[in-house]
């Protein structure tokens, strides 16, 4: 229960994609302050008794479901929707997977995968993959975002102008995000909720977990934003930065060939130097690694470097 | 002059683009120190005197020289070549340009533009921007590396797997850095010292600096390394993320296109919030701040996220 939130949204209303015709559990003014029960990616399919034979039996048809929509009473086409984001309560109960066909490396991890995760949810301490390290945790939400004005049901995965499965790991407790509004009284739904996650999410996963998270909402009227925007409000890497990282690099005229040569190339330092199975690496480097430009100007060839924290292992 | 090292390559031994005929001007052994004086990118032909005016008049021909090159006896190709960064000596003089033709957002900015620095060579306190802001300043070398094995001369502006212009911003003190050696005693160079700048470089330029820089040289046999690879000893962003972010986003299909789009939306934010010049919040975006991919894997949409740094104007 949140003792400050005007509204609960329960996770039993929840949709698959987006979609404006989709009716509104809810109308909130602005200034309100909602709890969103969200349910993880899976939908439920993973449990902490589930196992790698789990992922070829994943019904995609329940993938990602977010909890709304709600309206936003007297939002615009135009308007911006700010949502602060205030708190994150998370499950203690993670899974990461390798899904055939999905990810940067998939030609390269063709079988699947799953690691299931238990962290303490109270105190959030970084935590464990087996005796081999532990992950820094900073809960967010992966998909975040407001009905499109085209009709009909638009496939969840990809993230849009009016946000969606953004997956970016900074839209965490504290941050304020902007949203373009599309259609009368925004629709906005949230879900996909995250306990860590590197920048790209480079195998297709985060630690996806279950959690409530407790947003604020209002309006700018006619910010005319083209994209999402967001502001955070200190730091955004100190939960794992302190030892420092490794860092390969891809390096060419394609960001995309950059991007993939720099996972691939930590994938192969982290086996050779931490013991790890192929895969575990990846994944490992889906939940805690970032992928940054490093140079995107010194044509024809530009830098993709993918950051590896030391603390996960040191 | 440099106590501690065992050799100081003046930077009169400097060349322009990447030939692995060029003379060394020195072998040193694996184990040595050596201390390189490093020209600015323009190699001098900007001063605290020159003005936008300037710009048009550059001679691409001495544009990028690099101090060296020198064999590291007994290096070998497969080899890997570590160096160890281990001090800046700035000089205090800096200079960031928007060069037409050249930059991530060419088309925009078809005008030169200059900005002289002036930064305090003993405290690296930030560097003022006129009365709008401060950038917090962190060396580095733009310009690392060791010479190709393909014979003939090949242009300094592109990076190669053995290194070159990679213009990584995490190049700086006390990183560790392996570069894939190609041809015999390896050939290395260095220079494009630069006093700040932002993941991405995005206007084409940082703040362009010379100074000295002192590195250690080791080998490690038969590394076989396919890309260059770093450590960092510890966090990379504390000189800047203290006050938080502002994010602008780019999402669809192709990363090029979203880090143009962020980019592009940062330059009108600073442009409206701190009423810049849209020449100058471009430029401020390629000394301090950061393209990353945040994710790359929720076909067919990927997010580029571009981070500015609060404290800038705070």
């Amino acid at each position: 229960m949140c003792s400050n939130c005007d509204y609960t949204i329960h996770g039993a209303h929840h949709h698959f994609g987006w979609d404006n015709s989709i009716p509104p559990v809810a109308t909130v003014a602005p200034g309100s302050t909602v709890e969103f029960e969200c349910l993880d990616s899976s939908g439920g399919q993973f449990t902490p008794a589930s196992r790698t034979a789990d992922v070829a039996t994943l019904d995609f048809g329940r993938i990602n479901p977010v909890t709304g929509p709600i309206v936003i009473d007297g939002a615009e086409p135009g308007d911006a929707l700010k949502v602060t984001i205030r708190e994150f309560k998370p499950s203690g109960f993670g899974w990461t997977a390798n899904i055939p066909g999905f990810g940067l490396l998939a030609d390269q991890f063709p079988d699947p995968a799953l690691h299931v995760w238990s962290y303490d949810k109270n105190t959030l301490e970084p935590a464990a993959w087996s005796t081999h390290g532990r992950v820094p945790l900073k809960p967010f939400a992966g998909t975040i975002g407001v009905a499109p004005a085209e009709p009909g049901l638009h496939s969840v995965v990809p993230p849009r102008r009016v946000g969606g499965n953004l997956d970016i790991r900074d839209l965490a407790a504290g941050t304020t995000l902007y949203l373009p509004v599309e259609v009368a009284g925004a629709l906005f739904s949230v879900g996909d909720t995250h306990a860590a996650q590197g920048d790209g999410e480079v195998c297709g996963t985060a630690i996806e977990s279950p959690m409530s998270v407790v947003l604020s909402f209002d309006l700018v009227k006619g910010a005319n934003l083209r994209t999402p925007r967001f502001t955070t409000p200190g730091p955004v890497t100190r939960h794992l930065d302190g030892k420092g990282y490794h860092v390969t690099t891809g390096i060419g005229p394609d960001l995309m060939a950059g991007a993939r040569v720099a996972v691939g190339e930590m994938v192969e330092l982290l086996c050779r130097e931490q013991g790890l199975d192929a895969v575990d690496a990846y994944m490992l480097c889906s939940v805690a690694g970032d992928l940054r430009i490093s140079e995107i100007v010194d044509a024809p060839n530009w830098v993709v470097s993918f950051y590896f924290p030391r603390t996960v292992f040191e």
